[in-house]
């Protein structure tokens, strides 16, 4: 959709010819712009609430610069995920308010006051999992959730939970993060009366298999009410958690 | 946690040696009931927000029976899961109010007029997917949710999943139920702006590996806030819909 | 090893040609009945502690029949696993002393009076474990241990669990079975200071892959000092934790 | 096949003890060339209707060029799949008008004017797909057929693909580039009356497992007539593509 | 799509509105019939060149049957696949002309003489994959393909192949289905110049993991231009075939 | 290959114009019967040095029948593995020298004197692996080898195996059978200079994952000399080691 | 737990409010110190008989550091698994009397004399394996247990094993660690009447994958008694191992 | 078994108190060498008829290095396999008669003249398969087979194969080694009338998974008489492939 084709269609909201309904159905589904090796939608904040976000992985530094580079004129808020150093420095170059997470390994931008709602508590189970815990938080963050973080609290030692429940009662949503076999998820699922999203984690060797171990157990949970995400995929949670989060405030 | 111990509490409760909420707490926790082969979780509902499920594969009728009418004698709601007919028979001669729903396997016992609010779309793929988006949609009705139902609207002919647009739009969460290669649930998450829980079937054969070629892929969905549980397993998203769907109500 | 090797084994130790120790050593590793298309191995209560235990899966009524026979000849103690009520009739024509444990699928031959020492709990998630469960408590039991049972102790109400803290610190060893996601393999574990054995079982539906997901959680235990065995394997199990629990008494 | 035999069969030809035919079939089925490490199939042309397609992964630098350049000698046009640039390096001091496509991982030569027919669409899902999508249409277009692009048109904005139904319509064969959830194979399988060849990439993490999930979802696609390649096997999906492109021109 | 909807597109056309190919494009995307448990999609044939196949496992004997029944009133030719002989009893009762092909579970309709052009040539392994061998060939005749067999040609007599070379030099498409370790695929690749597409099937035994072996080597042949479909989907191969084949004439 | 293409080949022999060597190159590769549904590769005998076995896992009763008795008509043995008790009756009404062994599921054919040359050691580890190992041992008699058993001799009682090192020593090749971790293979393996051909079999539960572990558990030995067939695949088992008994005889 | 939560426990100990074995219990579940990014468990010796292990892998430099400098402020014994050297140069930084066992990955410190008890053999196939061997047998020292050790003793020369029986009769406990097809921990646990801890390793290559094949193996093993860790996971074969050894003691 | 052990045991057989069989029976299987970190079994020659042979990979460098020099001191071959250029180096330094064969990965010590018999046929697919055919190769005629050597045969050019039927009627034994989809073992199967090791590489990409394609097919070849050895174990082929060899010469 090019600029010729917005100025049309604003001419007939204007002109009484679509309704504003109709005009907003119509930027919510149409429009993009093409750069070739990709189609940026920007209306995507319209028809989900929240712009595109960039998965930087298998994408060449290049192209990350430049899609950051088109979102950045338009967008408010921006995200991209698994993110290089080197991807952030050529963002830097061309979007110089970008920040860099590196622990999550996120790009954000973030312009003008963000208020902050609800409250999604993101528990993990060990400090190796703090990468994926931190990306979960961050993405609800940007996407204007209250987070609170409840680290290190695997069932191997599961007073570091029970003396947390103030946290876990306190919170709107849980995300919980867990390598290994990944226990912590049914166990807090039993504890609360709120949705729980698992992330596995691929914290783990031998017989995890990446971790398969915690995908494949946080699946089978037997707490009702825990849904699940990728492995590794903190941000897919963190999304999820927001978009439940913002849910009656 | 026997009566004495009950009435005790709440005697503590009279004469101020506890507060209502020190009550509540204490109540949320700790009692069961124990039948040697299972610990029934009365209050459960406190706990979680619905009464204790009540698995039944695996288990014999005679525990089934038995399980279903101790429940019977203190909660409102019941719910049995993946349940065979002679399951319901059996319980049918003790609980005389238990309800049976053939396709999606549940025994059900609900009192009283259940108030449905909020409004969770079950939307399905193909015919053979319904015995598991019947038990989704039930689950969530039985947990005081409005349901509604898209079935057969799966990606192979897209124009019914977007004639029925207003479907999508009118729904506070939705569940995807899909068999095959599971598609549905990312174009779903594309087209919304609210959560989205998968449910992969075991609809296919030969390489859908008894619905993992699903769980792969609405694992993988390239749709933000999609996330989900375990194959057919209608139950958990129905569960899990519902108590997202009561939040702000 | 016919009669007549044994008898000149004897012989040499009475005539002093061979110690004690040298004819007993002699005796554990030698001898065993040859029936064709078994080798009945008698002396296994020597070299291992316990009798030869006969696998019945996988065998026809009349092998089976024909193993026990030839056993009961001899042994004290006797355990057939995976045995159907088919296999316990034919039994019982040539062993009529041999009874049969209907859940946990097993003929058991006990005779005389059995001490029994130490302590074993045998832990359960589920009411579905139960037939696994038993076959690790009776197994127990037939190899001279004293079990305790906690039965539907799963996470998902874990106060059911820490109320029976009691039966945890009493017990030697601790044996966990659970199937679905095993997340009580790792709370266990985590709160005593004992060896926990860890059965998964084939309890659960889908992505549970007939009992990998839980074999796989075991496996991957944040908990120090879980050990596990095969899928179902309530035998295994009780074997294993019957040789520790002798240990020190 | 020496030259004397080759010679032989010529002269039979000249001389009518071999028809015209005869000597076809005779020329398509035996010679090839013996390097001793690799044998140079130098008729598949006639047999196959191109030439024989060097493999490059897994061959030594000295291989790839002594092989290339044993092609370059008769054929009109080479094709070397999945090279590193070192071995382009080599190739062209032997090879001088070979060209290197670096996204693509391909060694082309192309000598003459070649017509290019019909129309083959390559359609990937995401900008990490690109490299496995321009495998697909350099080899088509080296194979003589006309190939349109349409990138980045995955099914979380399905806009981007509902827009470009053009294409789609355009189309003789599409071939359909996607990772992660592999959706976009089924979409436009449902879309379209022609043939559909789906290639699963590696693109994704976690339960991706390199692509494992886009292949099974693309191997039970809802929508008939959508065939299947190995995962990232863009070669082969062009290759395939263009043999259908060519039929009926 | 009810009927006054159609009947206003039609006047639309009529009195200039629409051009024909605007009322083309109208009726090919939107309409189909609601029963509740499935849309039956009536326009399929315009869309995608063949009526709307009913994939019959998984749904009841009723559902088949409605299904049949709706589609008989409206389209030429209809396909079920999967389908029990139970399915075909009811469907005959309400669909006379209905036929049934036992060893390809294939429930048909045809009406009128059908054309069959090209030349697809179905070749198979073994005796034991001709259930889905006919599966294959049944589908392209149905679709108006000219169907030829080669059986029982599988590679451990590797003449029983070669002396058929004439009936692969015939083809225009080739569909190979073969179990096992599915070698069949890769030679017949390897001798001609058109179209294979692939068919592995779950014959076979312990590792051949019920047609997984077949698959994976499809996937990985060296023979360029194989592309393949599911485990054992027969109907898919022709289906495909049957799409290629009429290209050209 | 009808009756006078192979008149016509002798004559040519007869007459000179092709050496016996050539006639009989050429007998070796062509003919086979064709029944349609079968191609009967009647000359196997003379190419691979023993007729044409046949799979009867999924034909029909009626295929295998006509399959045995267009073989028996030519062949002096005959071998059906997988065979059912249903099919050997069909058999036995049309070759009535046929006989059936129950355990193996074997339909044999043996007519006159069957010399038996060498020595092949069966060895299994448990009585449930003797259906295996007796399709192994009756293969490898039908081809002409002389079988010693040795039976129930697994690596738990390990002395039952190294009382019989005069059995290991006294065979030329060795088949070895086991289930569960097929850890026999390898302890045979390393105590013999003469080949060892594994087979696993599916004894076994839970992670045996139907011979899955002792597959792998083989494939892996770390005894060289170990080669390693399909799970359960007795058959194969023998056939090799009776091709390889037979060399040196 | 802060100080003035202990101190106030102390007194109430001191005043005759609570026994000490209730303040021994109230002290072993409750207290831990936070770092933030890792809850220290410095009461895991009362609760486990062990202090907190720290799992290095997937932490950073610094957190290792920080977490081992905490622990030895309070601790007698500390182990940290799978660290590098990086880490340990980094941590003796801080705790000087920390050691570093290059072969088995761990870092140790441990504060005055350590009484060894027991007996604990580790036993392991090939040269290979001694990483896991020597962080099983490390592991078991620091916990106060004799550990004898028997390596490259594997099943493909049998007579390595049969001769060291002294060693399999003197121990307690045996660990046994192998890759590959994982036999010797069958053929060990039929040798012996005590607990075998199976560790599977990841040596091996091909069908190993890592280490599966050797773990499968290890959990069917036929000789009861065998149970199993992790693949690699000599830690905590080391661990339980110690807690067995010492039953008795 | 030290130096006097063997001393007395031959003046044993010096004065007749054991016959020359006992002598060599115990010979056969008492002695090794033992190193602290390894065992070396000198009279595996006697025993297994070759010497015992060094699996290099997961070992150190002087680990190995030092097991050379040990076996250099006894034995006239010696063959260490998996070696990087690096331990050949160290080995060179202590045995300077060490070859090192670099496709191969081998080290070699081969001592006088060794006779090579029978005729071994190593045969692969394509080019990338060479380091592991070769390592068939050397392995075979290290252990005296004369090796025979076809190269880059694979079924996509089938006449390849085809045009050399002189060498494979002129092998004992057949070594095939291929990766992708392994067909190249069942097309030689079926051509042949002598054993045929298959030997599955890991060359091929996606969904070869490293292999596991090419194992599987080989594992269900429909040509009878194919055994299989671990992907990527060309060692194993040759050795195998050489006892069978020896046979009858």
């Amino acid at each position: 959709m090019d600029q010729s084709e917005i100025k049309n269609l604003l001419e007939q909201v204007r002109d009484g010819h679509l309704t504003i309904d109709q005009g907003l159905e119509k930027l919510k589904h149409l429009p993009y712009e093409d750069l070739g090796f990709v189609k940026i939608d920007h209306h995507r904040q319209l028809r989900r609430g929240f712009a595109e976000v960039v998965y930087c992985a298998g994408k060449t530094v290049e192209q990350v610069q430049k899609i950051m580079e088109a979102l950045a004129k338009t967008e408010k808020n921006i995200l991209g995920t698994r993110a290089t150093p080197e991807m952030y420095e050529a963002v830097q170059d061309v979007v110089p308010d970008a920040e860099y997470h590196q622990l999550a390994r996120l790009i954000t931008v973030q312009r003008g006051e963000q208020k902050q709602v609800g409250n999604i508590l993101v528990a993990c189970a060990g400090t190796s999992d703090l990468p994926v815990a931190e990306e979960a938080a961050i993405t609800a963050e940007i996407m204007g959730a209250k987070v609170d973080r409840l680290y290190d609290a695997g069932v191997a030692g599961i007073h570091r939970l029970l003396m947390n429940r103030g946290k876990l009662d306190a919170a709107k949503v849980v995300v919980v993060v867990a390598g290994m076999e990944g226990a912590l998820a049914s166990v807090v699922g039993g504890l609360v009366d709120k949705p729980v999203i698992a992330v596995p984690t691929s914290v783990g060797y031998g017989a995890s298999f990446n971790g398969l171990a915690a995908l494949l157990a946080m699946l089978n949970s037997c707490s009702a009410g825990v849904t699940v995400v990728n492995i590794d995929n903190g941000f897919g949670a963190g999304y999820a958690a927001a978009m439940i989060n913002r849910m009656g405030e």
